[in-house]
This record gives C-alpha cells, sequence and structure tokens, in this order.
C-alpha cells in the first residue's frame, strides 16, 4: 500500500473596515500601512481545501472549484515556507519531498468579487499546516506565510476583529496579523453582503496599487497622517461594541480609499451608480434615526458589504428589496444565510416606516444588485474530518468535479434552510487572483 | 426730464484648472487655496447686464432671465462696495443713492450648470463700474469685490489663464485676480463642453464646501502641500503652451477635487456614470496617441469640459458622438458654436481610427450627453453700446421679457453658423445660485 497523507481545511473570507491599499515591497508582499478586518463567517462563506501528498504522485497538481490550474509564483513561495518550517519543527522527513495533489472549492461565486483569495490562501497555509503538522513558533508566524499568498490573507486564518500590522523587519517577518477581538465578542454584530451587477471591467487591485502608489500623493498622505489614528480609534471602539463609532470609521476609510483611487493617474474607478445608491440610503437610515446603524464598505469592486446589528437587519433588507428588486415588478432578492426559516420569514416581511422612504429620495435600480448574504463573525480556519475530503484517492484527482457538478444539479444544498435561496452560479475559483482589500 | 444713467456690459464664464474648492472665510468669500482657470470666450458663453440708475426709482429690482429676484445679501455686499468705491474716486454724487433696475440675461441655459454664478457677479461688478465710472486703483481691486458675489466670478472679469490668488490680508483685499497670459496667447487652445444628463439632485457647492473642510482629511493635505507646486507648474505649461503639462496637471486636478469630494463625510458625488465615461474615452485617446492631446475637468456637477488643440477638435467630436448619440440609432449632438459653418461642416464628417475604436472598449451610452459648446480662450468683460440695453426705459423693466419672448419664438439667433444648432430651453439664470468651481 502507498504512503498517503491527507488534510483537509476550511478557511473564512474577511472585510476590511480600515483597508490596505498599496504594497510597501512587492517582492515580500507587506503594505503601506496597517489594516484591520471582520471575519465573515463560514457557514455563509469558505474556502475548503485538501491536501494529498504522497510517493506515488510524481508531479504536483492544483485544482480550483474543479479545474486544474498552474502552480503560481505565490502558491510556490508558500508552499516553500510552509516545507521549511516542516522541516525546521519536525527534522528532515520523506513527506516534506512528495508531490501534492491540492483541490479547493469556494462556497460562493468567486466572479461575484466576495475576495475570494484571501479565504484561498488562508486555507492553503491552513492545510499544509495540518498536513506538516506545523505550529505558529511566535503569534502570527502562519500568517506571514499567507500574507505572501495574499496580503490579505494574513487576516483570514484567525476569527474576530484582525489587525494585519504593517511591521518593521526587513525581511517581513512582523508584517502579520494579531486578534483584537475574538469571535464571540460582538454576537450582536451582522454583515450584509450585496452582489452587485458589474457591467465594466475593474481594475485589478495588484495593478491599481501600484499606480496609486507611483501617482496618488493623497494615498502618501493617508498612509503617513490618518491610517494609525483610525486603527487605534476603531480597535476600541470594536472593544466597545461601539456601533456608531465603529460604522463611521468603517465608512470615511472606505471613501478614503476610493478617493485616493479617483487620485491615482489615470484614476480608477471600483463603484459604480449601484454602489453610490447604497452609500446614499444607508446615509438616509442613519439620518432617519439620529445615529450610525448601518455602515457600507466597499473592496476593489461595485459590491457593497453593509455592517449593522441584528435589530436592523429587517429593515435594511427591507429597503434594499425596495431600492434593488430583481425586476421592474419588484422581484425577490435571492438572499442565502444560515440564518433560521423564521428569522429569513420574518426579514422577508418587515417593512420600513413610510418617513424614511420619503427622505431617501432615490428611484428603485431594478436589477442593480445580483443577491445578498446575510452573515455575521465567524472564527478562523477549521480542520475538517476526512469524509470532508476533496480528493479522490484512487485517482489523486478531485473527488468530484464540482463545476459540472453544480451544473447537472443546481438544486439548494441540504445544509441551507429552506426559504434560503442559493445562487446557482459557481464562477471561477482562482488564487491567481489578487487581493480585495 | 427725469435724470437717468445706462450703462450695459457683458462678462464670461470661467473654468478652473486648478480648482478652488473651501472657503478660509465665510464672510470675506476667501479661498483655502489659490485656483487657475481659462476665461472662455463670450461669443458662445456669455452673461449680459444692464444697469439703469434714476431718481425716479423709488426702489432697486433684479431680473434674471426675465423674472424678478429678491437682493440676496452677496448682491447687497457687490452694491455696497461699488458705491463706496464710486463715492472715494469722484467725491459725493446723487448718482449713487439713486436706486437701480438690475437686468441681466445669459447666452446658455443656467440649468445646465455651466458656472452662471461666475459670470454674473463679474457682469455686475463691471456695469456698475461703467455706471459709477470706477476703475481699479490697484491691480485687481473689482475682482475682488466680485470676488464677494461668487468666489470665482473674480476670475470672470479678465480673459486668457487667470489665477485667483488666495492672498494673505486679514481684510480679504489681496484675495483677487491676477493675470497669467492674456486670451492671445494660446490662439489653438480650445474646450468643449459636454452637458450631461443629470438625474440626481447635487449638493450646492457651498454646503460642499464646508462639509469638506469640516471632514475631509484629504482637503488639508491637497490646501497645505499640493496646489501651489500645480499652479506653478500649470502656469509654466500655460506659458509654454505645452498641452502636455497642461492637461495632465488639469486632469489630476480636476481628479483630486472629486477624490476630497468623496472624502468628505457623507461623501459627495458630482460626476455620474456619463462622465466617468468621458474620461475613459479622454484617456484611451491619449493612449492612442500616446500623448496627452486632449483633457477633461469637471466642476460641482456631472458636465465635462474637455481641453485640446485646434487639430484635435474634429477627432473628439466624433469619439463623442459615437459614445453619446442623442438617441439609440445615432442622433447627432447638438453643437453650439461660433465657428464657421465650414469648420463645423469639416467636425461633423470627421471620423476617428478604427484601432482608437478597438482599444476604446466602453459601450455607446445613447443620450448621455444632451448638447455641446465648442468655444476657445476670450477676453474679459466688455462695455456693450446703448442699444444692447436690456432696460425698457420708459417702463424701468425688462426690455424684452427673454423667458416668454423665447417660448414663442425659439428661432436660432441669425448670428450663429448655419448648421450651429441653439439649444431652445432657456433655464433660470440666478445670482444666487452658488460658485461652481
Amino acid at each position: 500500500m502507498t504512503a498517503l497523507r491527507v488534510a483537509t481545511c476550511s478557511a473564512p473570507t474577511n472585510i476590511a473596515t480600515i483597508k490596505y491599499w498599496g504594497k510597501d515591497s512587492t517582492a515580500l508582499n507587506t503594505p503601506l500601512n496597517s489594516s484591520v478586518s471582520v471575519t465573515l463567517h463560514q457557514d455563509d462563506l469558505r474556502t475548503k481545501t485538501t491536501i494529498a501528498a504522497s510517493p506515488a504522485f510524481a508531479t504536483t497538481h492544483l485544482w480550483l472549484n474543479g479545474k486544474e490550474q498552474s502552480i503560481n509564483a505565490r502558491v510556490q513561495a508558500v508552499l516553500r515556507e510552509m516545507k521549511a518550517l516542516a522541516h525546521k519543527q519536525h527534522g528532515e522527513q520523506a513527506l516534506h519531498s512528495w508531490h501534492l495533489r491540492i483541490v479547493s472549492e469556494n462556497s460562493f461565486p468567486t466572479a461575484a468579487g466576495l475576495a475570494s483569495s484571501a479565504a484561498g490562501y488562508a486555507c492553503l497555509v491552513a492545510t499544509l499546516a495540518e498536513l506538516y503538522k506545523v505550529k505558529d513558533e511566535s503569534p502570527g508566524q502562519l500568517s506571514s506565510i499567507a500574507r505572501q499568498g495574499s496580503g490579505s490573507a494574513c487576516r483570514s486564518l484567525d476569527g474576530g476583529f484582525v489587525r494585519w500590522q504593517k511591521g518593521v523587519n526587513a525581511d517581513g517577518s512582523d508584517s502579520l496579523a494579531v486578534r483584537v477581538a475574538d469571535e464571540h465578542h460582538w454576537p450582536a454584530l451582522r454583515a450584509i453582503i450585496c452582489v452587485v451587477n458589474d457591467r465594466e471591467k475593474d481594475t485589478s487591485s495588484t495593478s491599481g496599487m501600484k499606480t496609486s502608489k507611483e501617482t496618488s500623493t493623497l494615498l502618501q498622505h493617508r498612509v503617513a497622517s490618518v491610517v494609525d489614528g483610525r486603527l487605534e480609534q476603531i480597535e476600541a471602539a470594536y472593544q466597545a461594541r461601539d456601533f456608531a463609532t465603529f460604522g463611521e470609521l468603517t465608512m470615511r476609510d472606505s471613501n478614503q480609499f476610493h478617493a485616493v483611487c479617483l487620485d491615482t493617474y489615470p484614476p480608477i474607478f471600483y463603484m459604480n451608480e449601484v454602489s453610490r445608491k447604497i452609500i446614499h440610503i444607508v446615509h438616509r437610515f442613519n439620518t432617519f434615526h439620529g445615529a450610525v446603524r448601518a455602515a457600507y464598505t466597499f473592496d476593489a469592486g461595485p459590491n457593497a458589504v453593509i455592517f449593522l446589528e441584528d435589530k436592523d437587519v429587517a429593515a435594511v433588507l427591507a429597503l434594499l428589496q425596495t431600492y434593488f428588486p430583481t425586476t421592474r415588478d419588484g422581484g425577490s432578492l435571492p438572499i442565502q444565510t444560515v440564518s433560521s426559516a423564521s428569522e429569513l420569514h420574518q426579514w422577508r416581511n418587515a417593512s420600513f416606516p413610510a418617513d424614511l422612504r420619503a427622505m431617501t429620495q432615490v428611484s428603485p435600480s431594478p436589477g442593480g444588485i445580483k443577491s445578498l448574504y446575510v452573515t455575521r463573525v465567524g472564527g478562523g480556519t477549521r480542520v475538517l474530518a476526512t469524509n470532508e475530503s476533496l480528493v479522490d484517492l484512487t485517482t489523486g484527482k478531485p473527488r468530484i468535479p464540482r463545476v459540472e457538478k453544480t451544473k447537472e444539479e443546481p438544486a439548494p444544498s441540504p445544509s441551507r434552510g429552506p426559504l434560503a435561496v442559493l445562487t446557482a452560479l459557481v464562477g471561477m475559483f482562482t488564487l491567481l487572483s489578487v487581493a480585495r482589500r
């Protein structure tokens, strides 16, 4: 019988509230400034990766959502670093030289621009750590390896509210993730992800960051004089569960990131008319309540993430349904969530005050939003049981060619609530895609 | 026979290439930073004002485009300052206490957002100066009075390329306009004004400036560290007729102004999808030519002004016609210009290289642009002949109720080229409207 080692893990996505934009070192993938993010719950959005290692494998292969990919330089860097760490912690082992079968899948369409590279590289590092049984020798050490895959991936290894500290070491070794608060700290916090219809092609964030660093004087100012103060304030606000401060800083920082994109030459636009309408509606909602109770943030694309507390979910969903029905005659927005069926039913039947509608003063944009996720704060990467493996050990290939399966069987997963609607579309997950924050 | 004094003047609009945004003193109407603008030719866009003074008038009245307006605080300030200057220069005269009939008209629709307040207040000052026969005692003195009406108005008294210097005096007396180059300096320079269809209500610039000053850290940086260097560079570029430098700085500064608006809390959006498509097309045009040969700038609204040299007018008009026809089946964009019929004919028949079309990669937006003006650099305010008077001296009221006349007789003015299309719409001119740069 041929020797074989297999590990399967899952990893969450994260959404930055103080944004990362601009690399200090392209080679090390270190940032111009520290950033901080909320880890989103894996029950709603996650990447799952299985890695099998065997002396029987002649080469290393990688499949993403059922499609084989070439092993790019960033994946190579992560493999090299993780093997070196295994060697250091356990001495020389045959295992470290065995070739790999890496199979990775997203629970969400990558085409929707939901920060798949963060979850993808975090999951790669977690699964290699499980395969080689390596551990952090100092806090955040593994996250600094994930960072080399995709900057924001370092923030997806841990749950809760996570800071990616810029670091000061010349080798980037202290450019890693630090937990600010765990995933149980703010149980009422929710996030609504609005997947916005996007007709224009985005500027990749790697290319955009490079141009911003070269041309935007406002980015220099932001890095030198703005971000550190905001980080201190927002971390204190998160610790205190002070939504008004957390929300205002989140919105201001999203806007400043997009302002820097506009100050870039030539200018970069990631938000579209739908994004701007969401911004308008959120501000009107807050004005109506006389307090910041909902806060938007946008990464390098038009999708909005709206943070809020559980008490306001129904009202904001009702607003979104009113202004962004799927069709002109008010078609229901698909909502994906693991919340209970009764909660979803309650959301579906919520309305909002007529006074708020009157003051919102925008016209509906049918079809502007494709679908919504309603999610919450979640934990870091998880080690999964053997029966979750994505590798067919008889063939060494993906157990289920996910893309084809989904085309044939678009039925909702049984683990979802009966009213939850699954988007059938499965986009192409790609580790080649660049960090989106 | 009752004593009567009458004066009639005209004034141009101007478009800033380094933008004014934010007031240092609201009371004095002084700016946070110096700015510089191109004066546009009055044959294409101008305000005309007649003022009659008589002891027979019991009160002062003001009509704008045929509609009577109340005399607001800014108009009062201009009247007070001009009367004080007349008194100083000529001693006490009965004339200075006579009530006035002020009649003002625009040659363009104010609703289109074409900086009417700049031309309006410049014309008010010029006409009062002619009525009272007062002159600058020091360069720019009258412009500092226009500034108190509307900041950017100070730049409309003179022609060519005009700097509004911030000034240092506590009373604002040296916050005034300085000529950088006269209107004959760069004969090849042209401006295409794209009047963009706008569905959303704008934030007024007075209110926007106030919020930006209070909330945008990027504005503080811009004022402290960016603008002065850009002014020096763009003035040198204008002097040298170096379009590439002039154009790049113009675009960068427009983008930075809008970046500051986005960094404002809550954020302000003045550009829309059509504005962004114009930006995209201009950059592609420049990339195609391997040099900056067209440059956009946007004030506090979605309208674009595209600067370029005469050699490129036909190609850029052809691009605009291709991407922004008035109808889905390619309806011709109305072009308003005093250029010759033969030139207009040449423009209408121009095309652009297929290679450029291939690289532009955007879909047409029929109806996105309402109309175009093709204009050039022009001179400052003018004193007009008696037969141009807008006041009916028998009634002391507007000679021709312009709004009603236009409704009855929408025929093009005979002074325009035969192919030029006049937009029949006459918007309401209002001196109450705020500065748009």
